[in-house]
């Protein structure tokens, strides 16, 4: 899976809200409502990240959950991360 | 609880192993074997920390985590984080 162009990862976050890209990674910052339901989301991310043997990079500051996607092995962002990225959507919008 | 001086964080640090003071927080990484490992002290630090009403930074990066503490209200570390990094330091060593 290789990595993706500047244009191709601009084209594919049209449609991807409050995601950006910056340096080699897609970030996202979620707000939860407090501590504990940061670490609930953190704790579903993991269990997703870890069976597709895809780990971001997360923060955890209080309330806000900062996620940080990129295909280490290939030295920038691949369709990985965006799949990645949408699965992560998808959890924090069912944990809202 | 007042903010310490500088002078008291570095006597406070000085038997404490792995910890550092940048800025207005004090900092640790830890290291394990995996990232599910790194997710499970996380978890074992919320609770904790969630148990103290004081709520330290966490990263997450794949086997690493982390830790930056810091008293907000204070406006610089309070013997609180002291108290907290130590029972962080307890929760790691079990863990490892």
């Amino acid at each position: 899976m290789a990595a993706l162009s500047k244009v191709e990862i601009q084209q594919k976050l049209k449609d991807m809200q409050g995601w950006s890209h910056m340096g080699k990674a897609l970030h996202k910052k979620y707000t939860l409502k407090s501590f504990m339901p940061a670490i609930n989301l953190v704790n579903k991310i993991a269990a997703v990240a870890e069976k597709e043997a895809h780990h971001p990079d997360i923060t955890i500051n209080y309330n806000i959950v900062a996620i940080s996607l990129s295909t280490h092995s290939e030295g920038g962002i691949t369709q990985k991360d965006f799949d990645l990225a949408r699965q992560i959507d998808q959890l924090a919008s069912e944990h809202s």
